[in-house]
This record gives C-alpha cells, structure tokens and sequence, in this order.
C-alpha cells in the first residue's frame, strides 16, 4: 500500500529532512531495498549501507543524522525499530477477515461466539466455549468445551486447545501449538506407573504471543499460567502447575519442568532447561542452553549460564581457566622436578 | 460429583479418623482448598499447611497421623498419592463418549471398527485399519492404512499415525503427535544425500503415554518399539529402530538417535540427548541434558549426568573442582615463587 | 513385489555370484530376514552374521567378498547401501496416488494445480497459491494464499504452510511442521515487547526434506532459505532470516536463531543450538548438543563442540585434563608441604 512519507512521519511522530513530497512503496531490509523503499538504521554501524542502498527512505534516530543524506529522504525519530514496525504496519496491514464463520467449521450449539469473530474451515468449536469480538480462529483448529478466548486473538491454523482454557485478550497462538494437554505427573507404585489425573487449566493472559509446536500442559489440580505480554518462541514445553509472569521473554525450545516460577521481565534463551520446583526472580537472564537444577533460586536481575547455572561472571573465569589446564599440569611437573632436585640437594 | 466421605474411604481400602457423615464436593491442592474439598499430603512437610488449609477432609499416610486434626477429617491409607489420583477419578470422571462417530469422519469401508469405539469431527480412518473397543479416536486426526489400535486407547485430536503402526491396549496420545514418519536415513554418495527408504513400522506397547507434540519414526527395515507402561512427555524425539523398554519415563524433549535401546525402568532426564547406538541397562538415570555418545553403554542402575555423562558423583567431583581451579593456580604461582626463592638461596 | 535376483542385479548395475534364478520375496535386516529376503552388508563386521542369517541373497562391496557363500547368492556392487536403497524402491515401492483431489479439499478458485495433483481430505489450498505437476498434498493439510510448491512434492498430512511460502520440487516435508509463522520479532520500549511484523517469507529450495513438528519461520523483512538437498530431522527450529546452504544436514531438535548463516555441507548434531548471528562455513561439523554463541563465526571444515564451542580436539584435550583434576590437586597440596619442609631447613 504506496504513502505519502508526510503521513508515515505524522504516524511515528517523526521529523521529515528532504523532500516532503515522495511517495513510498514498500518497506525492505537495506540489502533488499529498491527505489521507492523505506528502510531503517538503529546504530551508526549500518548507517552508511542504508545511505549507499537503493532504498527512497530511511528512519533513523535524531542522534544519527549524516552529514551527506546521499539524497535520501530521513525520518528522524526516537525509535527508530519501533517507528519502523508501525510504519510496516500500515504498508502492509495485516489481512483480517471479521466476521466469517466458514460453513465448514462445527460450532457447538451452546458455544458463545461475540459479534466479528472468524472462524476458518474445519475448525471445531466445543460446548459452552465463549470466543470474543474480533478474535479470529484459523482452520483446523480444534477448540475443547468451556474455553475461554477474549477479543482480537488470533489463533492460528491447526492449533488444539484443551477443554477449560482460558486465554484473555490480543493473544496469538501460532499453528501447531497445543494447549492444555495433560501435564506428565504420575505415582510410581507396584512397578507401574499410575496417572495422576490432571484436572487444572491453563491461563494465558492477554497480550502473549505463543509460537508454532509449543506444547503448555494444563496444570493437575490448580493452573499453568503465562503471565501479560509474555512472549514465547516455537517448540517450548511448559509442564503443569508453571508460572510465568508478565513481560517475559523464552526464546525456541526452552523446556520449563512442573511448578516451577519464572517471575516478571525474565529472558531466557534458547534451549535451556529449567528443573521442578525453580524460582527465576524479576529481571533474570538465563543463557542459552543453560541448566538450572531442581528446587534452585536464581536471584533478581542476575545473569547465569551454564549447567549447573551459575553466575556468568563465574562461568566465564572458571570457563577461562580450564583453558589454562594443559599449561598449569605442564608448570606443576616442572615445579615437581625442581623439589625433587632441591631436596636432592639438601640431602 | 460430591462424595461420602466413607464411600472415598472404602475406594481408597483407608482409615476415617474424624466425622464419618461428611460430603466432598472437590478435590484441590492446599493453596487452594475450599470448605468442602479433600486435599493430599505425602509427607511432613506439607501436614501443618494442610492442616491450616480450608479443606475438610485430608488424605495422609498412617505414619504421618497428626496430634492435633484441627477439625479436619482424615482418610489414613498406605499410598497417600495414589489413594487421591483414584478419588480425583471419582469425583472428577473423565467425560468420555462411547459408541459415536461423528458423520464428518471419513472412515474407510476396509476399517474394522470394534463396538464403542468413538470418532471425532473429520477424523480420517484408512484403509483396512483397526480400532480395538471403547478406543477414542479426537477430532482432525489423520490416521494411515493398516493401522492398529487396540482397546481403551485415547487418540487426542490432531494425532497424525502413519501406514502400519501397532498400538496395543489402554495407549493415550495427545494432540500434535505424529507416529511413523520416516526416519531419518540417506546414504551419501556423489556429492548428495540418497533416501534410504523407510519401511518399518512402529509399535507401541500396552499402556503407553505419549504427550504432545512428539515425534515418532517408524524403523528403517525394522520396528520402532515403545514398551509397555512407558511414559514420554512432550516434544520428545523417538528416532528410526530405538527400542525402548518397559516402564520408562522420558521428560520433555528428549531426544533418542537411531537403534538406541533403552532397557526397562529407565528415567531419562528433560533434553537429554542419546545418540545413536547407544545401549542404556535397566534401572539407569540420566540426568536432565546430559548427553550419550554414539555407541556408549550406560550401565544396569548407573546415575549418569553430564556431556559427555559420566557417573554422577564423578561428575559433581569434577565440577568441584573446576570451581576451585583460580583457588588452584594462585597456589601453584606461589610456590612457583618460593621455589625460585628457595633455588636462589641455594646458589 | 517379487522380483528376479537378475533383474535386481542390472538395477543396481551389480554382478551376481552364484544362482541367477532365485527370485527375492523382500528386503529385510540382517536380524529379520527369512527365505526369500534379500539384505546388505557394507562391512566387514557384519558379513559373517548376514552369511548366517536366513536371507537368501546378500549385496555387498566386491572387495567384501566372502570365501564361503554358506549358499547365498551375492551381488556384488560399488556401493552397497545406496544399491539396496534402490532395491527397496523396487520391492516395496512407494504408493503415490496420481490425480485424485478428494472432495472433501477445499481449494480456493484462484489456485492453480498442475496435472496429477494429489490433494487429501479436507486440505485447504489457499488464494492464487500454485502447485506444480505429480506433487502429492496429504489430508489435513493448511496452505496459504499464494504459496508456490513443485513438482513431484510430497507435502505429508497435517501441515500447515503459511502466505507466500516457495518450495521448489521434490520437497519432502512431514507431518506436524510449521512452514512460515511469524518469526520471534519483538522491540522493546516502554516496558513491553512490541510487535516487528513478519512479512518475509521462506524459500525451500529442491530436494530437501523436512521431518515432523518442525517449525520454519518467514523472514522479518527478506527469506528465511533452505538451501538444495539440505536434509532436517524432526523437531527443529529455524528461526527468522536463516540461510542454509546445500547438502546440509541438521539433525533432530537442533535450533537456530535469527540470521544465522550455514554454508553448503555442513553437518549439525542433534540438540545443538546456534545462537543469532552466526556463520558456519563450509564443511563444517557441530557435534551433537553443542552451542554456537552470538555472532560466532566456526571455519572451513572445522569440526566443534562443546558449550561453548571449540575444535573438537581441544575440547577432548581440556575435558580430559578436568578429568585430572583431583589428581593435580593432590600433586600441589604434596609439594606445598614438601616446600615448606624445605623452607623449615633452610631457616
């Protein structure tokens, strides 16, 4: 969808430098830009590249203005990665049907869907599930009994949600995901394992985006719960009874293991593995592909890597100093010579 | 459902202490628990919580009888745990549909389907495939031809079993599995990866569970073997020929490489990696993201952690001391010194 | 499908050694094969038990060949397993189904299907998406608008493909995989993550294959790539704006971050993790578990491994001096004392 950069300025609240008057046609990557392009520079390091590009425009912090614009038209900004987003959406406005429920999909008599819902082919929506305005479902999506969707969520293709959820507002699941299957919890007795039945829920709050082949069990007697704005990336496991809170941050193929807390402003990343019965405290980062053990209490704001985790700082010297190994045995046998010689010596 | 308090009791073969008229109307956690409620403790740990809690009636093990019942009523047995997963049974049945096929599924003429067996929405049944009694296949499942599932099974909705996979009796699989895709097999030659096609199949022992999201693939010329009373959690990886013994539990995303064998009472840690090859003896543990080279055997009853794993306490040793190498080398830099010291007074 | 042993000979372009009219039944391993099986042996190892076993025929390398033929019939070959690939592709060959759109796929009125197309039970094929000749579209299947697919692919039940995917011909992708969800793009301002639309796309280039729950993300402003006969096993993350080269191959549960490169011909372990940023030249080799951190760059032919990554040699040579640690301690606390037995001397 073509723009005057006059409105796109307006829209990021930005400061035009060049000429006002140039319409724009697509937003690109500085690699990929062509005539007609908006593009955008965070930090001085790409700004050069943006001003050699085919690109028409380029949003970039006020701080970073050049000397030569290389007749680029500038949008000076404060954010310029965020100016960018809103910019991309409006170029490229995200298609939302409202309003159609294809005649394919099976919708349970008692299920409540609000006004402006879409539903897609196939989809299957259960018994007294209650869906909100705006919110729109895939296609084969299969939605359990007694469900519960707030407004504007987008719940992709092929998603299953288990009976009992509830998910609050502008939530998006991508495809694959599965929601609200039974979390693995078991009593060992007699040489079997018996199935502790798990009857809890989940609860996802609003504005969390769950990634593609996430899979978040329901929790056994109480709730698994991703907290506000929390945003999880593809092929995560949260076992039962989790708590995530708001504003998070779990990078693809991070596994969360059952009751453990993760609390506010956490980043973890790919790959980790948090045990049972953890507490990762506000504002942690756990690096990637790190371990933190069963019952462990990673402590507000503090970085750890590693597995067992420790502090990153503690990692690295220790890392560092197994390094040294081959060096420190090839000293000691020295040192060993020289007593031996010594004492030799002295006899 | 709301109970008898005796009636709980009888189920459980446990002991009233306390007012025998009582009615439950739900079970709950601690944290949780309401007036009317019954609530389980395992050990000591947990009792004075309990006590403290709104529950009316708490399920305990006999050793664990408390001076003081703060008008709770008791319900002594011998396995705490076990008693309370069979009164959730009781009072929060799992709803389970007999005897209906939906009009949407698609079932093959050549299906045999045995009396009670349930079909969800536009599930697909293929060719000369059989389902055992009382089996509940869910919604959008793709299920291939030649399949066979036994009696009781639970197939959740979106499971996709290939061609000529054999599930035996009481199996449950939750949503997003798939069963029997191709291994992962090529032969390199002249610069490219050839298929080695994949024409075994798979077969799943009685009483298996198989959480969300796992894959699955069938054996190269051979079968992929899931034996009987073993547990996998969620996004597990299950590769070509893996046997896997009975009465296992594999956390989430584990992953098994080609003709592994894991005996029987294995527990295999969350992300566990296990190469391919690889012999695990009955009763080991492995720790969570440990990792098995190609070909290791992990010995009958061994605790191993680490990568490469090792014994456990060969491992924390080791780890030990790592944290002691900076405390190790201002020692050895010191005597470095006094011997130079000690060799100069010499001359 | 039985064949003669002769024409199984020509196929493979091998020479028989003994009778050349036996007809062969199946193909089987070693462990499995009864009268009438035909198996290959690539070793030495494992020429005495195929000898033993009841096949009736044995390929194998001509330099392997045996003194005694205990009465099997040989082909001899150059390369042995891809000759029994091809074999199995005889034998057992793969049914496809030519030309048979199910009437139960809904497939939008702008989609453009090539001759003998196969579409399963209730796929969706999306707006203007395209779809070239003999390429196969299980049941369940989810294809957005505009998605281009080849020829002769074979697209398995229950996937799901979002907008504008290209995937070029003989594509081979499994059950439960995710092609083109939004990648994990978020800016952080004013204490959330806000959205940076995902309106690139993914490029799968011919003869790759892809196994089940694999989750492929779009490019935030350019292509996520997949890079000609690049092989990917099941459970793996490709993030935002990858690129893969050719002839790779990425075992089960590997991840990768957002704008990593991979070259041609490299070869990544199970469960390894690659950080954002990174490059992997040509040749190279991850092993199994292994992290690649931010922006990392791992060379020509290299082989690494470890958290953090380093040549495999180093890693081995390091891991065995931790290995001695406690040895070393020892050594150090000994001459600690004898020095300061030297030190008492000399005062």
């Amino acid at each position: 969808m073509k723009n005057n950069i006059k409105k796109l300025a307006e829209l990021v609240n930005g400061t035009i430098v060049g000429d006002q008057t140039i319409i724009i046609f697509g937003v690109a990557s500085i690699e990929k830009a062509q005539t007609g392009d908006i593009v955008f520079v965070e930090n001085s390091k790409f700004l050069e590249k943006a001003l050699l590009s085919q690109a028409s425009a380029i949003v970039l912090p006020k701080k970073l203005v050049p000397k030569d614009f290389n007749q680029k038209v500038l949008i000076l900004v404060d954010q310029a990665k965020l100016a960018f987003a809103q910019i991309i959406n409006v170029i490229h406005p995200s298609i939302k049907v409202y309003s159609l429920i294809e005649t394919t999909a099976i919708i349970a008599n008692t299920a409540q869907l609000a006004l402006d819902v879409s539903v897609g082919h196939h989809s299957i929506i259960g018994k007294k599930t209650k869906i909100g305005s705006c919110s729109v479902i895939g296609s084969h999506c299969v939605i359990g009994q007694e469900v519960e969707i707030g407004q504007e969520c987008v719940i992709h293709s092929n998603v299953t949600i288990y009976d009992k959820v509830k998910i609050l507002d502008r939530v998006v699941i991508h495809s694959g995901s599965v929601i609200g299957s039974d979390g693995f919890g078991y009593v060992f007795y007699d040489g079997q394992y018996h199935k502790f039945p798990q009857i809890g829920d989940v609860i996802i709050e609003s504005d969390v985006e769950i990634g593609s082949n996430v899979s978040i069990d329901r929790g056994a007697l109480d709730s698994t719960v991703i907290g506000q704005g929390t945003k999880i990336d593809n092929l995560v496991q949260i076992a039962h009874n989790v708590k995530i809170g708001k504003t998070c941050v779990l990078a693809a193929q991070v596994g969360v293991s059952g009751s453990s807390i993760i609390e506010d402003n956490v980043i973890v990343g790919g790959q980790v593995g948090i045990a049972d019965h953890v507490r990762i405290e506000s504002g942690a980062i756990i690096g990637a592909q790190a371990g933190i053990p069963t019952g462990k209490i990673i402590r507000r704001g503090l970085t750890v890597w590693g597995t067992p985790a420790r502090p990153i700082d503690d990692f690295k010297r220790i890392y560092g100093q197994t390094q040294q190994l081959p060096m420190l045995k090839e000293k000691l046998l020295k040192l060993e010579k020289e007593i031996a010689e010594l004492k030799k010596i002295k006899n």
